[in-house]
């Protein structure tokens, strides 16, 4: 398999799981600013909103949302047990999966990380944010993870909560959800992946700095 | 089953696929600027963030988030295959839901109709929606639906792209989105189910525009 991803955007999802899964695979980097790839081509060649995560399975199909790719990376490998198979906790993994990508990544923070965005776009993206932490809050407080085991829905969570730290948002505010991320960071898949894509984040930081 | 909706909104998809099933429900009407239901009280006492769709099935068991309501929903009812269960199919309608979901609802939508958001926001969401609508227009060109059969999918972008004629949008920029629109809007259960909302978004219109 081959995964096109951006430096702790949310294509690391897909790298923890597949660290979980314990798939290599072949990464391509691709700059989020400009969509290129660092190895040479465009991203809008392969897929035309020229967003991260792509993935290419072996038959050569490119596979991309995050909700697809996940579900798709789980099944494909249901021994490692990273989705429930029961029906209504699929239905319940379903639904963390969507709260993270329409309520997280796409209310609160795509505007949050948008270089076009309006005046007062920022602010109003971050008056969104506490309702919708509160209600990860609410929940995690008696849980592990946001199922009943690890699944792909805490991958895509992780990713999402480490990007709380380029915010004014302070995840204190929220015990619960604070201590789920520490715990998150600490896990192998989670820590591996953070300590492959932090440094290429950090280069990537210093070619736009430069130019 | 019980679904809280509020008229044309989201929620829409859900009457869509209750009337592909040949499914009866019990329906609450929900104000979408005061998440009060018309029958009295309030939405956040049932789901915090107060939004719809809200699905209550046989069991007492609330699920929200439109991907993993639609899901369940044609799960519960294999027979009448609104939902792939070839494996990659599966993948390709959990992609076109998340898609519908994070980049044409949340990302295009959501901006356009949020009275709170700030100056220029409207014509941000607006910039992003042509290569999103092109991606469609592509898609649609050689298709009858998102997938091979009419899917879940289906019911959600009929929904959403219903929201256009409120916006500064044409559809007609994009003809192959436009005839699958007619020609989705033309079909039995979601002809019925505008039957339905389109008078009661006109009472709901009528009602805030008194106050």
């Amino acid at each position: 398999m081959e995964l096109y991803f951006s430096p702790l955007s949310s294509s690391l999802a897909s790298r923890i799981v597949l660290h979980e899964l314990g798939q290599a695979a072949e990464f391509h980097e691709v700059d989020p600013f400009t969509h290129r790839l660092l190895e040479g081509g465009e991203l809008g060649a392969i897929s035309p909103l020229a967003l991260v995560p792509v993935l290419r399975n072996e038959a050569g199909e490119l596979l991309t949302e995050n909700a697809a790719v996940l579900q798709y990376l789980a099944d494909r490998f249901p021994e490692k047990r990273l989705a429930p198979t029961d029906p209504l906790e699929r239905t319940r993994l379903q639904q963390w999966l969507s709260f993270v990508g329409t309520e997280l990544h796409k209310c609160v923070f795509a505007p949050l990380f948008d270089r076009g965005a309006p005046e007062g776009a920022k602010a109003h993206a971050l008056s969104k944010a506490k309702p919708r932490f509160d209600l990860l809050e609410a929940h995690l407080q008696s849980r592990q993870f946001l199922l009943e085991d690890f699944s792909v829905a805490d991958a895509y969570l992780v990713t999402v909560l480490n990007w709380v730290q380029a915010t004014p948002l302070q995840l204190s505010n929220w015990p619960a959800v604070s201590s789920y991320h520490l715990r998150l960071c600490a896990r192998p898949s989670v820590a591996r992946a953070l300590a492959v894509e932090l440094p290429l984040y950090l280069a990537e930081q210093k070619r736009h700095q430069a130019t």
